[in-house]
């Protein structure tokens, strides 16, 4: 039995990898594997406004924002969202709270002007930054609900006057976020909603109208917008394990009960980091992901000890990012209570483990 | 019994699907997912590696060029290849032989300066346009090998003492082509290569070399071969679908093999639409693609008719492009000759059958 904590990609429901392969073979009885479909069948593009409707509903985005299906990742966005929204002349407020955003600062830097408005980078990301002044004239504000390398989660989000744009690629769906709060929030598939190789894109048509200048095609939000994602030859099977994976989220209760279950997953692993004498977590208290979970040992030493003691009792990507180190636990919607329980368990041996050799030495 | 003549995404080998199914549900008996692993799992980079090796060992890839996996199709290529290589100040030479060519000059257009030096755009593209004066201060020269929609195909690449560039989506790996003529090729993968959601690049490093300008990293081909396309999370199973289906391709006898055997059954087909006094083809014969065969009917009313009836018969995906019209029967590597005797077989019936239905009139 493997316990898969990976980071992203990262574990899927059983029943969703069990449609997901017999899609591969023959889908639906079509006589055809849904590798091999057009994504002009109408039997596709259903897929695609299935899916688009799940996300509405699970998220419960207002009429008023499109949701899109585009590629290349949360990376892309990082300059797709200034290609769009920041011009030479213009500036936007970034917040520093993680390697991602520090990229997404990068990315920008090439459109417009970028003012950092907060950072943590001082202090090795270990809690979200407070946010300082962002004037009027702000194009729009950049956050990460989650950073998934560092294990610090936003729980609340400013007004500030200006446009609110979101990076929650590892915390979309694992638990109740207003998406009306923000104007456009956006997401790699490849934590709670499905397989790499896709990005979701919730906008608000508003922000999209103030776009007067010319944008390329594939970097242009309104040509997904007005061709229902499908301007050119969509990630197909990444489209339609997310709507097999959202369908199985609403058949579970949706966001706000795997939200609950998120809640009592990482409570049951934080209290045994602060138990055992052997563990610290790496995130301040206040802003920890319910997420990710990052902790390391007070002996560094012994890291690797325990990752072979974890790996040989089936704990899978619990090793933590290599510019963090220690470990991380990622606590998706697909996995169960009982993953966490044997880690926790798992945690316990070692101790026991770790004083018997102590006794042995 | 489907025969799939779809333009892509597109029929695969039955024995790729039958393995790309199994990797869902548990990939080489890892107990996971092949969805469900981290993108830097060391049995996932052996999978990068394996395909690259794959590439350069089926096109014969010279060594120094390097072979990518992007996301966003041939479409995002459309820009990339300008934000590259073409400044404000430069022109770039374009044939307009097809409308994906007329799209990738529409895109370059916002990057630099455009010289349409054919095109074939007045006779409906039925042919490849001649290539007129291409100076020798242009940044690029840029041409696409198969027109997917109206089925046309160029068989020579001209040596114009400039980077010639081309989109070769739909013809790669169907025929052999000499990749050293070329300075970078691209293709979307969901034809002859794998699943949608994966786009190939092979590009000498002599013309990275060029690149003098800051490009936006996800834009930026040098970040790429720099981090063997995982700069960032990439489209993970797409990768692995086309290492199988490129294994399948060598196990097969290679390019040189699957020419021989596409160059047959485009040979039945196009014998057949000549002798069947109810369809023309569509393409000049000169220029007749092997991959898209695009062909009529004399009666257009007929045209419907004539596709239920085919339909009947299991052929799927013929009817041509919404703005082509007519019938459009694809023959990639995966689409075996029965498939195409079956076609052949149903226009003899259908001809039969419409000599039947005149004599009762």
């Amino acid at each position: 039995m493997k316990h898969n904590f990976g980071a992203g990609p990262c574990i899927l429901p059983a029943s969703v990898l069990e449609q997901a392969a017999q899609a591969v073979k023959n889908w639906d009885n079509s006589g055809l594997s849904i590798l091999e479909v057009s994504h002009r069948s109408p039997k596709f593009e259903e897929v695609v406004q299935q899916t688009e409707e799940l996300v509405r509903e699970l998220l419960e985005v207002p009429e008023d924002y499109a949701v899109l299906f585009l590629q290349g990742g949360a990376s892309t966005q990082f300059s797709m969202i200034p290609q769009n929204f920041l011009q030479k002349h213009q500036k936007a407020a970034y917040l520093d709270a993680g390697l991602f955003g520090h990229k997404s600062i990068k990315e920008a830097r090439y459109f417009g002007e970028v003012e950092v408005v907060g950072s943590s980078a001082g202090a090795a990301y270990a809690m979200v930054p407070e946010i300082g002044t962002v004037t009027k004239d702000t194009a729009y504000f950049h956050c990460t609900s989650n950073n998934t390398i560092e294990g610090t989660e936003m729980f609340t989000f400013p007004d500030l006057g200006v446009p609110l744009i979101c990076d929650m690629s590892s915390d979309i769906f694992s638990r109740v976020i207003p998406i009306e709060q923000f104007d456009l929030v956006y997401a790699g598939a490849q934590k709670n909603m499905g397989p790499a190789g896709m990005t979701l894109v919730l906008v608000k048509n508003e922000l999209l109208d103030t776009v007067k200048h010319p944008v390329p095609s594939m970097s242009d939000y309104r040509i997904y917008r007005d061709n229902q994602s499908m301007f050119n030859t969509p990630p197909v099977y990444s489209i339609y394990v997310a709507m097999l994976n959202l369908r199985w989220l609403k058949a579970n209760g949706g966001v706000a009960q795997i939200e609950k279950d998120n809640i009592a997953k990482a409570a049951m692993l934080y209290a045994e980091i602060e138990r055992n004498p052997l563990f610290y977590g790496m995130a301040d208290k206040a802003h920890r992901s319910r997420v990710n979970v990052c902790f390391k040992m007070h002996d560094l030493a012994k890291e690797d000890d325990f990752l072979s003691f974890a790996a040989e009792r089936g704990m899978v990507g619990i090793k933590g990012y290599r510019t963090a180190g220690g470990f991380r636990a990622s606590l998706y919607n697909a996995l169960q209570i009982d993953s966490v329980k044997a880690l926790v368990a798992c945690m316990q041996d070692y101790e026991k483990h770790s004083l018997l050799s102590y006794g042995n030495n």
